[in-house]
C-alpha cells in the first residue's frame, strides 16, 4: 500500500516578511505523519493572485491532496477563495448554507452581518464546506484541494474536521537515536546501514551543543519490525556515544 | 527602484515529517526584510533528487536570487550539492581550496579527515565558496543560487557571510496597530484605506485571545512618510479599540 501524497500551500505575506513564524505547516506535518499521509512539498507564496493560482495548479496536479492555509477572512487581502475558483475555472458567489451559518452566528452575538462578513460565505461552485467550530466561517473542499483559515486555532480545528474524511495509509513510524559524535564519524556506517534497509528512510540531523558535535539519527518507515531491527543495529554501531 | 526578489528552497524531510519546526526560513525572512530583499516564495521539498532539481530550476528562473538550506553535510542523505550541479548542468568534484579549509580544521582538532568528511569539499564547477565560521565546511554560490547548511547556527553564520555581497533595495518598513475588534468590523474601512495607499501593503492578521477577537494590522512599504500617514489615518479610524 502506498500512502497518499500531500502538498500544502501557505498563503502568507506575514511569514515571508518574517513577522510571523510558521505554525500551521508544523501542525499539519505532524498530523499527516500520524495519519499515514506523506507531506511531500510545501509552498509559501504572498497574497498575489497569480502566485496563488499557479502554485495551486502545480500542487493539485502533482499531489493526491492539497491543503491551503490563509486568506479566507473578510478583509481586502483575503483573496484565496477567488483564486481557488479561478484555478478550477468555476464561479464563486455567496452560498446559502454558508450564509445561514454565519447569519446565525452573528445573530447570536448581536453583531451586524455586514458586507465584509458576507464575503466569508463566498464559496466556489461545487465545493463542500469544512466545519469551523471555532469561529464558524467555513473552509471548503473542492476537487482534491482543502481550503482552510490561517489563524492557527481555526486551522487546527478545520484539520480536525477534515482528517476523518481523508483516507490515510500506514502511519509512518519513527525512532530517534541521539549520538554524541560528529556526522563525519558516523556517515560511513550510517550510509551502509541505509543501504541494508532500502525501505526505510534514515536521516541524520546534526547539531552543536555547548561546543560538542552530535546528530539525531531518525529511522522512519511503515514497517515497525524493520524500524526496530535498524535501530538495534544502529545502537550497536555506536554503543558508547548515545546521549 | 525595485527591490530584488528572492526565493528560498528548504531541503527538509525533518520539517515535512513534523519532527522539526522551521527556523531558517523565519530567520532569512527577517534578514531579507531588513536588507530590502523581498522574499516572494519558499518551497520545502524532501531529500529527493528530482524534487530538489525541479524546484531549484523553477525558483532560479523566477527569482533574482535563491537561497537553499540543508543537505550539504557528510552523510548519505546529503545530496544538495549534487542536485545543484545537476540543475546547472555542471560537474562536481572535491575542490582543493575547500579541501584545504577542512583539512586544516580537522588537523587542528586531531580528527581524521575521512572520506565522509571529504564529501563536504565537493563543490560544483564554477561556484564560489561561502564562509562558514561555525563549522568550516563551506556553502557555495553558483549563478544566482546560494547553497547553505541546514543547522540553524551554521545557516545563520552563512547568511551573515553572504548578505554583504548581495545588493539590497530599500528596507521594507512596517508598523503594526493592534485593534481589538473582529476583522468583520474593520474590513470595510481597511479596504478603503488600502485603496488610498496603493503603494503600501496593508495586511490584517486576525487573532482570538481569551475569547476576544482582534487583528494586527500591518502597514508595509519602502516610503516611511507614506507608512506614517497611513498609520495615522488607521489609528484615527479606530480610536477606542487599540490595545
Amino acid at each position: 500500500m502506498t500512502n497518499p501524497k500531500a502538498a500544502m500551500l501557505v498563503i502568507g505575506d506575514e511569514i515571508l516578511s518574517g513577522r510571523t513564524r510558521d505554525a500551521n505547516m508544523h501542525f499539519l506535518a505532524q498530523e499527516f505523519t500520524r495519519h499515514g499521509i506523506d507531506l511531500k512539498e510545501v509552498r509559501i507564496v504572498s497574497d498575489d493572485p497569480e502566485a496563488i493560482v499557479s502554485a495551486l495548479n502545480a500542487l493539485r496536479a502533482s499531489a493526491d491532496l492539497v491543503v491551503t492555509s490563509g486568506g479566507i477572512g473578510p478583509t481586502h487581502d483575503d483573496i484565496t477563495a477567488d483564486c481557488v475558483a479561478q484555478a478550477f475555472g468555476v464561479s464563486i458567489r455567496v452560498r446559502d448554507d454558508a450564509r445561514a451559518l454565519l447569519q446565525a452566528h452573528y445573530d447570536r452575538q448581536g453583531v451586524e452581518f455586514n458586507e465584509a462578513r458576507q464575503r466569508m460565505a463566498r464559496i466556489p461552485e461545487g465545493a463542500t464546506l469544512i466545519d469551523n467550530p471555532v469561529s464558524v466561517a467555513p473552509g471548503f473542499s473542492i476537487g482534491n484541494v482543502h481550503v482552510m483559515a490561517g489563524v492557527p486555532s481555526v486551522f487546527q480545528a478545520m484539520v480536525a474536521s477534515l482528517l476523518p474524511t481523508l483516507t490515510g495509509g500506514a502511519p509512518l513510524l519513527s525512532q530517534t537515536l541521539r549520538i554524541m559524535r560528529g556526522e563525519g564519524e558516523i556517515a560511513a556506517p550510517l550510509g551502509a546501514l541505509a543501504a541494508r534497509f532500502p525501505d526505510l528512510s534514515i536521516g541524520s540531523y546534526p547539531f552543536q551543543k555547548d561546543g560538542a558535535y552530535g546528530a539525531n539519527v531518525v529511522v522512519r518507515g511503515a514497517d515497525g519490525a524493520a524500524v526496530d531491527r535498524a535501530m538495534t543495529e544502529l545502537a550497536s554501531l555506536f554503543p558508547a556515544d548515545q546521549a
